[in-house]
This record gives C-alpha cells, sequence and structure tokens, in this order.
C-alpha cells in the first residue's frame, strides 16, 4: 500500500484537472450541486486564498497566545467529566458527591451515613442535595475543595480512594453553575462543639478559583457532617442507569454504608448497613521501582531529600533494601556508588539506574495498600440481586501497572439454564431442586440475551461506557464456548448469566475525568482475564454437570416409566401378594438407582 | 426492582451471620481460602478499624489538601491523551506534530511542506522530528508554546482548526522526557532575515512551565518554519493504525499538503501536493445566541464591555439583529429594555433574558466558518484508494450542536459484489465492464468482514478509539439492510464497503484528550444518520440495480445460447444461404436487447 517512490512522488489524487475545479470553493466559482444535497456555498466575501500570500505572521500569532485556565477548558469540554446530557448529569453529580462522602468518611474511621434527595425544581431542573455524617471540612478549605478544579488530598498519594483527581465535584458546581446560573450551597461542621458553616459559591471558571458569595454560620443539628446542593439542567429516569441504579450497587459494594434516599417522586428508601465494620484502613504506599518511569526518576532525584544514593532508593520506594540496593548499583554501573549523591547524578547516570532496576528482581508491591470486596461479600451480593442457580466468586493475587498495585475480583451468577435446577440426592436420585420450579426449556431458549456486566472500580459502581471499558474487553476476549456458553465472535458471550468484576487500586486509571471506563493497560486485562477464566472453569463443571444430570434423569424417567409393569408381570409369573409386588416394585427402583452410576 | 419500603430498609445483604466472617481481612481472622484462589492474606499490620475510632480529623485532612498541577495531573493520566502504549504513543506525537504544522501554514497562509522522520536510537527508542515551512514562532512564545500545558492561540477562538486545546505537542514533549529524561529540540525561524533560535527544553511539571536548558542561534537554510524533535520509549509497526497510514489519509484530507517521510528503516515517501490552493480562510465566528448556556451568558454580561442590553446582544452574538433583540426583549419581561445595562442584569432577570433567546427565531450560524473538504475531494481520494465498483459523496448543511457549527460530509465505496461489474452500453446490451475483470463470485461471497470506516474530524484522520466514537456509532445505527447489506443488530453491517465521514466544525467535542473519537452529541448523531442514509439509498439502487442486471444478463445470455440454433433451423425451412441466416441471427439478437427492457 505505501508507495515506495523516492522522488516522483505517489500523488494521492492525480489531479491534472484545472485547479479552479478544485477549489471552486475558495475561488467563488459556482460548485455543482449533487442532487439531494443542499450544501449551502460559503459566503462570497471569504476572499480567494493563493499560495503564497501571507494570512497572519508568527508575531500576529503570538499575540493571540494565551493561557487556558483549567475551569474554561473543562467547561467547553464538559462531556469530558460525564456532563454531556442531562439525564447522565444528574448521575455524575450524585457520584461524585456520594463518592467523597464515603472517602472521607472512612478516611476519617467514621460509619458513613448518607442520605441523598433529588428534587424537582422546574421543568428540566432538579436540585441534588447529599448529606454525610463524615469529618467535615474546615472553614478555609471548603472554598477550594468546591470551587477549584484540580485540588484535592487524593492525589498526591498513592492510597485506594474513591476520588483521586480532585476535580468530581467542582465539576459537578459548575455544571450547576453552566446550566441554572445558582451557586452550590455548602454545609459543614467538624465537630459537636463546632459552628456550622454555611457557603453559597461559584466557581470563577476564568480564573479556576471560588467565588465565596455568602457565608454564614448555621444551625445544623448533626455532631459533624457536610452537606452540598447543586441545582442544575436535568433529566430524571429510573433503570439501568439511573441514579436509583447506582446508588443501590454503592450499597452492594459498600455493605458499612447506611445510605437514606429521596427520589423526586418523594419516594424514600433505606439501604441499612450489614456490617458495623469499616473496610481496612488502607495503608499509602511508596511508588515501586518497576513502575518508575525514567523522567519520574530523574525528578525525584533531583527533589529528594537524601543525601546518598542508597538512602534515596531505600526512603523513596517501597520493597527496596540493602540487597536491592546493592545488586541496582552493581547493575547500573557509570561509576555509580551508595554515596553517589543524588542530585548531581546526570541524565546518563540516571538511565542506567532506571535499566537496572528493572533488570533487578524485587519483590512486588505491598498489599495492605488495597482493600478489596472480598469473595464472601461478592457472592453475598450477587445472591441478593441476582436469582441464579450457580454462584461463583473468585479474586487475583495483587498485580502491577506502571507500578501501581492493583486486584481484582470476579463474581458470576449463573441461572435457569436447560436441564439446571436437577440435583442428586445421598440416595443417588436425581430429583427437581425446590426452588426451580419455574425451570422450563422456554426460558432457557429465551435467554438468548448478552449477559450483564457489573463494573466497579474502589467499590464505585460504573454505569456508562461499557463498550471502552477493558473490564468489558476481559468479558469480550474470554472463550466462553469452552465453559458451555454461546459466544458471538467480538462480543459479549449469550446465556443468562451476570458478571461483577471489582478492580480495587491505588490509582484506577479512568479512560477520561468522567471515570466511568477503565484503561486497557495489559496487566490489568490479563487479571480480569485471569479472573473470568477461574469462574469460567467452575462454570463450566456446573454446566456440563447439569447437562449430564439431565440426560441421566431423562433416562431413569424412561426406565421408571416401565418398572410397574415389570411388577405387574412378575406378579402375574410368580403369583406374587398385592404388596409383594410392591416391594419388587421398589427393590427395582433403589436398584436403578444405585447401579446406574451419576 | 428498586426498594419501597420507607422504613424497615429493604438490606441487600442480609447478614446476621457473625460480623467477624464479612470482615476477616481487617480483624484478621483466618480467611477461609477458596480452591484455586491463592489472594495473599492481608498484612498483619492493618489495624483494626473499629466503628467510631477517629482516623483523621477534618484539620488534618485539610493539611494534605494541595493543588494538583495540570501537568502532574497528564502525567500520571498519560492515557487520556494518547500516550497509553509504545505503538500509539509515536502516532500521536507524529500527529500532534503534524496538526500543529498544518494549522500554522495555513493560518499564515502559506502553501504547507512537511517532512516527517523517524529514527531508531535505541531497543525500544525512536527520535521523531518534524519539520515545516510555516511561519515559525517568535523567541518568546518557544517556551510556553512546547512547554506548558493548556497554551495556545486556538481555544479561545470559535475558528475550524486542527489543534484546539493547547495540550498534544507539549504532551507529546512530555511523554518523551517521561520515558527518556530527554528534552525536546526545537529549531524556529520567523523570517528570511532572521535568526534561526534552536531550543532544548523540558517541562517542569510541578510548576506546569518550560525549563529551558539551552538557547542559541543556529544555521538554517530554510526561510522559515519550525521543527521539532522528539525522542521517546516507542514502538513502529506498519498497519491500520500506523504513522504510515496516518500521514497517507492526512494527505487525502490534505491535497495542499506537500509531505515527505523517512521511515525507521531509512525509506523515503513523498506525497506531492495536488493543488496549490489553500483551503478556504476560515473566518472566526462569535457564538449563536442559541448554543450559550445560561452560566456563560451571565459571566458574558459581566464582563462585556457594552453599555446597553442590545449593544451587548448584538456585539457578542452572531446572527443578532435590530429585530432579534427587540423580540428577545420583548419575551424576556421581567422590566429589561433596550438600554439595561449588562453588568446590572441579575440573574433572575438573565435567566429570563436567557429562556427568551431559546424561544426567539434566530437565523442559523453563518457557515464560512467551516472549511469541509467536498464531495469531489473526498470522491477522488476514495477513488484513488479502495479499488470499487460504486462511489457516492454527500454532504449536509452545515448545523449546531451547543452552538457551535459543524458540517458532516460522508463517501462511500462499494465494490465488487454479486452481479456488479456489469454495464449496460447504449444500445441496451449488458457487458462486463473492462475494470472488473476479475470480479468472480468467490470474491463477494468471502466479502463476509465488516466494512471499514475512515473517520476524519477538521481534516484529521482518527486511527483509535473506533468504538468510542459517534461516526461509529452513526454506521452502526443506520439501517443497512434497507439498503442491500448484511447487518447484524448493534454492529457493523457486513459488505465489501468503506465509509468515509469528515466532521469539520469551529469546536470538535471529542471524547478525550487524545482526540481520538466524537462524543455523541446528538445533533451530530443526527446528521452524520442523515448523510449515511443519503448515501445508503443511493448504494440501495446500485446494488438493486446490480442485482437485476445480474438476472438480466444471466436471461439473455440463456435465450442467446439458442438464437444460432434457430438460425439454422431458419435456414432449412426457409432455405437461407449463409449470409441470409447470419443477418437473421444478427436481427434477432438486436431485438432481443431491445425488445427485452432494463
Amino acid at each position: 500500500m505505501t508507495p515506495k517512490n523516492p522522488t516522483t512522488a505517489p500523488t494521492l489524487f492525480d489531479l491534472e484537472a484545472p485547479v479552479a475545479k478544485k477549489t471552486k470553493r475558495t475561488t467563488g466559482a459556482k460548485a455543482t450541486k449533487k442532487a439531494g444535497t443542499t450544501r449551502k456555498k460559503p459566503a462570497a466575501k471569504a476572499k480567494p486564498a493563493t499560495g503564497t500570500r501571507r494570512r497572519t505572521s508568527a508575531e500576529t500569532m503570538a499575540s493571540r497566545q494565551r493561557e487556558i485556565s483549567v475551569s474554561e477548558f473543562f467547561t467547553k469540554n464538559r462531556h469530558l467529566l460525564g456532563f454531556d446530557s442531562p439525564l447522565k448529569a444528574l448521575l455524575t453529580a450524585v457520584k461524585e458527591a456520594v463518592d467523597n462522602s464515603l472517602d472521607a468518611c472512612e478516611e476519617a474511621g467514621v460509619l458513613p451515613e448518607i442520605s441523598v434527595e433529588i428534587e424537582q425544581t422546574g421543568e428540566s431542573r432538579y436540585k441534588m442535595s447529599v448529606e454525610d455524617n463524615g469529618p467535615g471540612i474546615v472553614e478555609e478549605q471548603v472554598g477550594k475543595v468546591f470551587g477549584k478544579l484540580l485540588y484535592g488530598s487524593k492525589f498526591h498519594k498513592l492510597s485506594q480512594s474513591r476520588g483521586q483527581q480532585g476535580i468530581g465535584i467542582t465539576a459537578a458546581g459548575m455544571y450547576g453553575q453552566l446550566t441554572t446560573g445558582k451557586p452550590i450551597r455548602i454545609l459543614s461542621k467538624t465537630g459537636k462543639r463546632r459552628d456550622t458553616h454555611e457557603f453559597l459559591l461559584t466557581i470563577d471558571t476564568a480564573r479556576n478559583r471560588p467565588d465565596i458569595h455568602d457565608t454564614k454560620i448555621a444551625k445544623w443539628e448533626k455532631d459533624h457532617g457536610t452537606r452540598v446542593e447543586i441545582e442544575m439542567e436535568a433529566r430524571y429516569q429510573k433503570g439501568l442507569r439511573s441514579v436509583d441504579m447506582y446508588l443501590k450497587q454503592t450499597a452492594i459494594a459498600n455493605p458499612h454504608l447506611t445510605l437514606h434516599y429521596t427520589d423526586p417522586a418523594g419516594e424514600k428508601v433505606t439501604y441499612e448497613r450489614n456490617t458495623k465494620e469499616l473496610p481496612p484502613e488502607t495503608i499509602e504506599i511508596k511508588p515501586h521501582p518497576h513502575g518508575v518511569e525514567l523522567g519520574v526518576l530523574i525528578a525525584m532525584l533531583k527533589e529528594t531529600k537524601s543525601r546518598s544514593l542508597s538512602g534515596f532508593l531505600k526512603e523513596e520506594f517501597s520493597r527496596v533494601g540493602t540487597k536491592v540496593v546493592k545488586d541496582v548499583i552493581a547493575t547500573a554501573g557509570k561509576g555509580l556508588s551508595e554515596k553517589s549523591y543524588p542530585s548531581r547524578i546526570a541524565r546518563e547516570e540516571a538511565s542506567a539506574l532506571h535499566a537496572a532496576i528493572q533488570k533487578t528482581k524485587i519483590s512486588a508491591p505491598s498489599t495492605d495498600c488495597i482493600a478489596p470486596i472480598g469473595d464472601d461479600l461478592i457472592l453475598k451480593g450477587l445472591k441478593k440481586e441476582i436469582e441464579a442457580d450457580f454462584y461463583y466468586a473468585s479474586s487475583r493475587p495483587p498485580a502491577v501497572y506502571r507500578g501501581n498495585p492493583f486486584q481484582i475480583e470476579v463474581g458470576i451468577a449463573y441461572g435457569k439454564p436447560g436441564g439446571v435446577g436437577l440435583e442428586v440426592t445421598d440416595e443417588g436420585r436425581i430429583r427437581k431442586k425446590k426452588n426451580s420450579a419455574e425451570v422450563t426449556e422456554d426460558l432457557v431458549s429465551a435467554a438468548d440475551e448478552p449477559i450483564r456486566v457489573l463494573r466497579f472500580a474502589n467499590r464505585v459502581p460504573l454505569l456508562h461506557q461499557q463498550s471502552a471499558c477493558s473490564i468489558n474487553k476481559g468479558v469480550v476476549q474470554t472463550n466462553w464456548r469452552q465453559y458451555g456458553l454461546q459466544h458471538p465472535r467480538g462480543a459479549l458471550p449469550i446465556g443468562p448469566m451476570a458478571v461483577l468484576v471489582h478492580i480495587a487500586s491505588v490509582w484506577v486509571p479512568f479512560t477520561s475525568e468522567s471515570k466511568e471506563a477503565i484503561a486497557s493497560y495489559p496487566e490489568i486485562l490479563k487479571e480480569i482475564r485471569l479472573a473470568l477464566q477461574e469462574c469460567g472453569r467452575k462454570l463450566g463443571t456446573y454446566i456440563r454437570k447439569g447437562k449430564r444430570l439431565k440426560r441421566e434423569f431423562e433416562k431413569r424417567s424412561y426406565i421408571e416409566k416401565y418398572i410397574p409393569h415389570i411388577g405387574i408381570a412378575l406378579q402375574e409369573i410368580l403369583d406374587l401378594s398385592d404388596g409383594q409386588r410392591d416391594d419388587t416394585v421398589e427393590t427395582l427402583e433403589d436398584v436403578l438407582h444405585k447401579s446406574r452410576k451419576f
């Protein structure tokens, strides 16, 4: 395909035709209209552009160069933040507020109790209120937390949390302000004997900073907590991608949460917590040497307070001990020693050091920085949510991408396929399960829909952009045919199944700032596939067993049908009494079930 | 699904079981291992978390709150910028540099001549050099243009350009620096008698500003231009998503460009320009009133220099004349008049004004801000690229999303299906087309692959994230079955076809900063579908005609087979000479072709 001619140029358009023809729009020549197209001609004032006429000089261009405020950038690109449609906007705003509340409560060691309320305030306007019993926010920080993009406490540390970017809640407020002109209202109280501060603020997008309209001391019966209210142009709707579904799935993944929800119709729901234990406190970790890029290493060498290379390696990284230091420095060569002064290490030496780190065996990152949900709770969640015949959960050991530890957990629920709903009793009899009376062949062949994929990242349900997500890719790339499911190429498998996948990580790589899908780093995709395969194998065994059970059940039913007739025949031949005949029939049935092994 | 019970709480986990069981990771109780899973137990040092113990106070949290530099943000999230894999990184870097060169040349009115060179510098390292004959960059701006994210001239104006965010080339440099530690090298010359400035710079990511290492006057034979060199960790590979393919498609969409390319093997290719006319200079426009959100309107009212509402509306917006002003103000009410002083208009009045604008009929935005490729050039490009039997191009009239004008152009190339490759001559004969001798039935049934979609935004080819792109969605959502193609539900249609879709807009809404896919705004999706339908109808006619032609061709061949025998029979019966017989046969054949209408 690629032209190889070095000089005469393989032109892509062989245009020997008059130039005017190609540039009719430019020269204002009459355009030959195509039937059916109604394209307007350009306004005649568009001047003809000749090849060499200077339109703008470097100086003029320079005068137009300007800094772009990050808030302006995201206002213009609000779809990057999940605010592209009124329906999605409401979900995104609630999600950001609830995620923040959960993070704050867990960090403070408070059992979270969160109230979410959605109220319709106009034809296409809703007000969202999210209130928590978290630690509150100190007065001086409120403005920045809610009124400045890229501001937060979670970005600079490596530990598992829901928020990580310092964008979410400010973006929600910005969207509210953009569509209704109204400020965010915030209540915050940091302790029993402290004041409740009320704030009304907007975001100064040109300067990316809060614009505080009003602040006063309010009355609030809470001991401590935060309340956020944002009014916005929105649409409310129930369904798979609704606020309701998000809250329900949040309760699944956060069993320590008590959640009150009032929907726009005034309906109230409470999801009570099921445990009084918070998830384990996750430890903040130092970066793992294998995940550090050369550029980052150079920057770290420059900024470290360590006064020796050996100290630097041990203090700034995790999993580096005396032996690793020795190995790395020996491999690096270039005159580097344990005593080399970090900030004097030049690029070439740093490059050798970087290469040496990659070559040295270093133990995997510590994993107490990750708090998975756990097989147990995943199974319970699935059983509660999805009526099925077979459940299984599987966790992978923690792994690493770009130096960031992460862990994949998978649960599956498979239900009501042909022949399943049968079980073998202790006596070797095959019988219908009690709870699967409704299993019919019809239901099975009706199960011709793609399976359902439930995605979670750091306990947050992901409801949008499924096809762009590595979780979805992992499911699609797994060969489900070998586990007994239909599986069209390049699509989700077909069958009565739900798959739940949770990624817990100190840094979840989302595909956009709206945090809706996970980027396909190869390490992550691999772990997802491995966990799915583990579940798939168990599923395959179950499905095959179900099929065998069904065949055996049919055979035995067939034989059983004739046993009474044999009984009657024997009664006649051997002149048995009715009691003897019944005993014989029973014996024959017993023999049938004992002799036909399953 | 949604629990409705207001008080007793529909618990999602009915956990009456001992709490220890659910929190085994926390309490350190022995985990019951699942067969086949090898999850490590958490390190014992994770302290048990009790429900109420305070881990961190609001004050401690406040002390951790920090500003996040936009460069740090994108370094950590480099997949957002298209630098998630070494293969993609090389393409993204070349793309950003070439896009900038094209924008600069067009803005300056210079016919672009661009050289791209990729050189392997290490096992997994490549150096990319892109050189143009553009206007150059004034010395003082070089640092910021290449060393500061969110800095540029294209963000704040509404006019069609390739770059728009002020991120791209700096991000490429940042990636190079991150993976190799090496600075970007830049040459710039703004005029014949001016100096060539050479810069070596890196990006100070913590502060988002350039760090200029070295600058000197260099020798350069060019009159004016810019050259960028970035070395990075990368992988080079030919194929559908390669640098080669990007450059080839760029040449298709930019026929005024001469492009020299040297690949890592030293192979040189030149794509000569086919026209000496630049695309029409696109006009910078003012926002259209219908696309302005309330929040933006309020900010504009605050910042305008106009001293009356009527002046404000006329000066700050496009398409607003005296009549529109009168209508809007009358509809708004709230005591607003033409003389109202803009910055004194309160939120409530602004809100009424906003609603009034939405209700008032205002002519569509002017369209000279958009420079489409044109049906003509699209057809020529397709014909050059793709060997097919049928080509068609269709443009939609300009439309608007969120106040931003855009225009959709579509071209299709359909090739070598069953029965096509036939044509009707002037005499009504059906014969094989000259250039489709190789058409066989085999080829047709082999065409069971999904069609190929070529995506362009402001003349830039998009090679990644196809499934997330609204262009792809538009193709999938169009019902191709009615036009004679196979079309599996929710997937691309099947057939020997390529579809090219170009969106030209003053602001292309990309789904991420890497500009790989277009967000699915309903207005855009609708225009894409309408343009595709227009092409589809023509395609349908063609395919049906092809099928009819084929049937007719078979029928006639069948009849023709017997005509000589009829001739012989007639010769015998009527005692004709050989000449008369041949004349009769010829007449019969003529009659056949004339009587059987097609």
